[in-house]
């Protein structure tokens, strides 16, 4: 069978995601496909600067997903500074690529902009003091985050999240000086990858163990998840990882609350409510 | 001044998005920063069908992005039927587009599955009663479903978010079976935008007014939210919309916590905690 340069390049990027899982049938296929299906969290980089104009067509882009409401109840805090970069990598237990990548960018779920509209206008903003009103500001931050990492990928940056921002939230806040009524959800590291620090792209569950039709189902997911941890242990002994499967590292991360694996996340929802959430 | 078409573009994506407040200076700019700045949501749809493949595809882009610790702790609920559809459309209050869409993805933020691992291995599951870990996994779903929007619009298809899946997410998780430990997030609509249904680009905030370097800041807030609220008052007198500010839409919305404005999601953290969140 004949298969033309288009389709070979979706059947390609479809089985770097799935592997022997792949979808084999073909559907609408493009560059921004491409793109999308390439990410590599990077966690090496080199010093080099990021383009000029590249922050602000990166935040632009941020700023044009969707919001709930409009409410926009978010904001993003550059980090550049060598000594404020370190102590980020501190708080995240020493995570070097923080200190690695030329801008560090600090995604907040942030209420206090709508506090401050409300004071303007001598009105209260009782609704912010929901848990509902919380998770609109990390949910907004989190899809605006993903529109500047696909932004950032197009133009041959790397990224990656860095979710131990919350292992101490008020210290994070307190080197911003963020105000109550806002917190840091997560941080994202912006830079050139180093050499050889791309890697492959590592492979996901089988599609079918994570969309289904008009029900949630598991009737097939026993042998789905067995496949993988198949296919995770290959891909981390092929990157040079403990070869460890996916169900392994799954229960590493979730399997006890003691300190030692949350490195302070156990105390998140007290420290969220100390930064002015209210959580009602 | 001479001025390329691909500068032209960008020119124009900026001020489309940001009015009078767009930057001057240009930056990197591609077919992907063209997509992503043109985003509209789109509240009318055409009954056609999504071409075949393109779920499975738009799929792939949403697992292609990041999520903490390999955890992929988010599911997919793909609702096609019309009896299905009418009864989220009641929860969100009515909302027609629901069940106009041809396609409506509900968002599952899913420690679910993570349990069943443990589940098989007789390990304990601890981390997952922690708000930490119904953090990340509504994080882990906002991030895969904005990698889905993006992937949708860039083959002409339209979208909206639904939040107002949250207006009783114990419903909406019986509609579906979801098992304890899950619960949906938000629901996304996809299809045809029906015809006039794409409206113009949205104003947003200045970007000085969301991004910061190095600290937050509110210097000059005051005068930027003043300037916005007179753009999305001319934007939505041009869409034939009530004429009012963002201020004043921001008070109508986290104003007051009674049930009117919150329309059931003043009791949002009862519900998740009803579906096997602990939030400890």
């Amino acid at each position: 069978m004949n298969i033309d340069a288009k389709s070979l390049r979706q059947v390609n990027a479809l089985k770097a995601r799935y592997g022997k899982n792949a979808p084999s049938t073909l559907g609408p296929w493009n560059d921004h496909f491409e793109l999308l299906l390439s990410h590599r969290s990077v966690r090496r980089f080199k010093p080099d600067p990021i383009p000029d104009g590249a922050i602000q067509n990166i935040i632009a882009a941020a700023q044009s997903s969707a919001t709930s409401s409009n409410l926009q109840a978010w904001a993003v805090v550059m980090i550049t500074d060598a000594a404020q970069k370190a102590e980020m990598a501190k708080i995240a237990d020493g995570q070097k690529q923080i200190e690695e990548c030329p801008v560090f960018l600090l995604w907040v779920a942030d209420l206090a902009r709508s506090k401050r509209v409300a004071e303007s206008a001598a009105a209260d903003l009782d609704g912010s003091n929901f848990f509902e009103a919380f998770l609109v500001a990390a949910i907004d931050a989190a899809i605006a985050a993903q529109n500047a990492t696909v932004a950032a990928e197009s133009i041959g940056l790397s990224t990656v999240y860095i979710g131990a921002m919350r292992n101490d939230m008020r210290r994070v806040a307190k080197l911003i000086n963020l105000p109550p009524g806002s917190a840091v959800v997560f941080g994202l590291c912006l830079g050139h990858a180093a050499p050889g620090a791309e890697g492959e792209v590592k492979p996901r569950l089988p599609q079918s163990a994570v969309l289904f039709k008009d029900k949630y189902g598991v009737e097939q997911e026993e042998q789905l998840i067995e496949s993988y941890d198949g296919d995770m242990t290959d891909f981390s002994k092929r990157q040079g990882m403990d070869a460890d499967s996916w169900s392994g590292r799954v229960l590493a991360r979730l399997g006890s609350g003691d300190g030692n694996v949350m490195r302070g996340r156990q105390h998140l929802k007290k420290a969220i409510k100390a930064l002015g959430f209210h959580l009602r």
